[in-house]
């Protein structure tokens, strides 16, 4: 029995038109080109890199794509069990005919083609978003992004803010901060806070929906006086990188909490994705040298999310074992949204545990259910559909076999942690 | 076959007479008078307000049960996806002939009125009780309660120390010691001692079996010198809660210390319910203010454990992510016992995993299953029934199913945590 | 469905011949000589002390094994739920024609002469690999351990460095080091160095496949200069256990460093078993007096990965809320390898929850499924088959009913994990 309700549940979930809340997509060329795209995500170069190959093998310039991806094929056989190789295999099948469970030499090459052609279609993201029954996906912008050229009902604007917190110290990026808002960046905290104001109008009338940020496990955010944040400022500005450490945290918590009063004064959420520790393994390959402490708490949090009633705080942990605290965070804090699974937590088996604790203990209306976090629009698909089967099954399970629901009530249910919340939370800018 | 173990376990195991060994049981007033008891329980009024129900909604003064009930009734369709949602809805059909899935405005005037009706008469909490196949409640009492007027035999005493551990700087925590105990709480360590002891001694006789405190993360006992402990009470004494931090910890360890001396000497247990943060969310409403930060870990009790071999600790873990540890010193400590499942960690997900990890490393002896920590009597019944359904499940997966056992022998060790431990670790003062 | 690919990919599991890759055999003694060597093993004695049997009944000298071993009977019923107790049970079964469940005062005094009947036997060592169907175990010795007496291809050495690491202060360990490499350990960090050298070099002559240590949570391995290590070096030559805690720290760090540096050089994987804090419960028995402290993270071990990456470290964790960073290390450095379930992370839901994660995101090349850490040859059989049938199961559910593979598949993957990374991980010197 739960194992037909958990099938008819799925199939409700999957006929559900989505909003991905949070993707790295470029809107200027949203879908793959060749079967090197789908292979040169991370996933794979680092997976790929971690069994054995060579990282100058996975990054040599100017090779081919068709080169590329043969030597990849070549070391893909130890990945075959991950849930990220299941992911490349899924699109294979739904966008390529593909009709194996392995790719490998002795098909790779009739795939490249098969793939190769249908990308070359004009419509061909179009196609991508419509057989993956996806309406829109929110994008993953720098701040100094000119937000043209593309559909934004489609490809949604999103503040991206890690320069502006961690890397004010560096020239490049105070000079993209001047040059895009032709606000003097010099030691005034009002030249700042202008300067950062004037990027938020800039997205949200572009049709912006969330300001979002990615934190290490030590930052803890504070309020800072002006007077403390001037003194940081200028010691930042006149030394960049070579400034005083505990200067340059000040600088981050000011600028930090500078973005959560704009976000509390222009009505949109603030994203946190809290728990990265960059660069751990220096020599990985390109977006695989990123790790973390799982020794992190929301308490690190407590000044924030009750300085800001107002701001909701859609919140991603990275490591597993921060997910009861954010059940709790969430079932206590107003202003605290549970938000997707994270990266090192996005597969099956951390899913299905923390989706679970979830369910069964935060308001329905305070928990956004996934995002891909897709580089590519054809990994939306598989990374979707692997989280709406463990939702059907968790609905199934959990509340149709022991709770008693109807499977309409589940559906119901998981209906509004798949999209409404994500159209309640980061609504329209009217 | 799993499916029927189960239900004939979970059936033997509800025929089973309970001890509820940890309650906030009030015994002048034990059960609800109206639906707005059981709504004002913190889960629904803080689940209510995270889903956006402002605070003075909920809390206005001399606001009218049905009143209040109303409002509630009107935010409770965000929570339905809860646990606690669910204990609500089993109380209902329980106690009031309620036959619906669902509490709201359709249908919860006239389940006022039947819950109304039915709380008016005279023996409605032994109703209760009896309904509930509960023999006794353990209370959770002040230190200076009279202890009188209620029966001890269903409504068991224990000592509750919080105050006197961690807020003997407040002038009114010294001034209720010293007027109930008639001792003068001056600079002296002895005076200081004999007031707690005679507490002991007053328990007692009234019946207690146990000592119980609740502890932040931070928390790590130690014995501290006679000098040591001097120096801090004059100072908390002169200060107030103005005395230096450190004092008003080496007070802390000195009050905790000579608690644990006092649970020796008496042989009673002493119940540690350790990782809270009182006051993380501080407008919250009334009881969810307090989170955590899962940061914590039992080596911070290594002294205590060892220092006193002969007093039993049944403890409570706030979070999961300490389960495995609470496992493991049970498994090495023999004064450490596992105790329920306590607060954010006692949503059915979380007590399937902790409860599993227990019933196969821990000694049999040495597990209390479960305690309700309930406010009113009428939530004993469907917390203990939720943890009734997961004890079933575990016993028929793990023990029937995968080692081999008779559903007789599982329901053995399904009684022995459920109840007969119970008993045996805090036995009736002879 | 997934019942019948459970049983029988558990049927292929179990036809694999293995090899254990970390055991505390002794290889001159490596089976029991009667049910007190497996009753001595310390899941049993901690376990019975746990549940209140004293110390002085189960550490009596000369005891005679039948008086032990009954005394230790009347004291195990409170363990029947256990993990530990099913292993005996399985033992018994499988090689004592045992037919109960439970073993008591009724039936002991006959399986206990059985078992020492058949003990007996000259050739029960093999008699019991036979039957366990395992080829080879390794081993756990001591660095000046001759290595002499036994077969190197059924006990493979293992070089186990904890006394070099943490105990090089005591007068007794820097003498044995001494006397079997015949090299001065004074001032001179380069006899130093040449000493472990000497040791690696008798080790791997002799068939040693591994180096191994476990270590403490607070352990943060870094590279120490010439200048500091002397200093170090000097002062614990001097002072012994008395020297500068720090220099005692920086000491087992130099001294660790070099353990790596000879592995890179000698290629041989350095197991670190991470997260033991010894003697925590001073008054427990023999080897049951270790806990943790689960706030341990790999970005300890940052360093050390990026500074040699052609050392394989196989990676056990004591606590399972290390897993998942052990996951994502491993499938982010190809030099961390997961390796298998460890003491407090050994029963089955945690086995079967860390084994899940690992199956579906780190390279099948990069997982040592399982080891015992048995101390007697019998114990290799129960534990393997508790891991095999938590494997199968999971094979059956994740790969087979979800991801669509076949069996057979699904049988390769875990002939990998159990047996094939063994192989190719820890390589025969050639």
């Amino acid at each position: 029995m739960s194992e037909s309700s958990r099938e008819s549940i799925y199939q409700a979930l999957a006929s559900i038109r989505l909003v991905d809340p949070h993707t790295h997509i470029n809107p200027h060329s949203p879908a793959s080109t060749t079967l090197a795209d789908l292979l040169g995500y991370h996933y794979y170069t680092e997976l790929a890199h971690s069994a054995g190959m060579a990282k100058k093998e996975i990054e040599e310039e100017d090779i081919h794509p068709r080169d590329l991806v043969g030597r990849l094929i070549q070391n893909l056989g130890p990945l075959e069990n991950t849930a990220q190789y299941q992911w490349l295999v899924e699109i294979c099948r739904k966008f390529f005919n593909f009709e194996g469970d392995r790719i490998d030499e002795s098909n790779w090459e009739t795939l490249y083609d098969v793939a190769e052609s249908k990308m070359s279609a004009a419509d061909w993201s179009m196609t991508v978003l419509d057989q993956s029954n996806v309406q829109a996906v929110f994008l993953t912008n720098e701040f100094d992004d000119a937000l043209t050229g593309f559909d934004t009902d489609t490809y949604i604007p999103c503040l991206r803010t890690d320069d502006l917190v961690f890397h004010l110290g560096k020239d490049s990026v105070r000079e993209r901060l001047q040059f895009c808002t032709e606000i003097s960046i010099d030691g005034s905290l009002t030249n700042l806070r202008n300067a950062l104001d004037q990027r938020f109008e800039h997205f949200i009338k572009n049709g912006a929906r969330a300001c979002a940020i990615s934190l290490p496990p030590t930052f803890e955010p504070k309020c800072v006086s002006d007077g403390r944040a001037e003194v940081a400022l200028a010691d930042v500005l006149t030394n960049g990188l070579n400034a005083d450490p505990a200067n340059q945290i000040t600088l981050s918590n000011r600028v930090f909490w500078t973005l959560a009063e704009l976000c509390d004064h222009h009505g949109i959420p603030f994203d946190l994705m809290i728990g990265v520790n960059r660069g751990v393994y220096a020599d990985g390959v390109y977006q695989g040298q990123d790790l973390y402490d799982s020794r992190v708490s929301l308490i690190q949090y407590k000044e924030l999310f009750n300085a800001f009633p107002k701001v909701n705080f859609p919140i991603s942990v990275l490591a597993s074992v921060t997910n009861q605290e954010l059940v709790s965070y969430s079932w206590i804090f107003p202003n605290v949204i549970t938000n997707g699974h994270w990266w090192y937590s996005n597969t099956p088996s951390f899913i299905s545990r923390d989706a679970a604790a979830r369910l069964e203990a935060v308001p329905r209306t305070k928990q956004i259910g996934y995002y891909s976090d897709a580089y590519k629009l054809e990994f939306v698909h598989p990374k979707f559909d692997m989280y709406r089967r463990i939702l059907a099954k968790t609905l199934a399970e959990q509340f149709v076999s022991q709770n008693g629901w109807s499977e309409e009530r589940a559906v119901e249910l998981g209906r509004q942690v798949l999209k409404d919340n994500v159209d309640r939370i980061f609504p329209k800018p009217s």
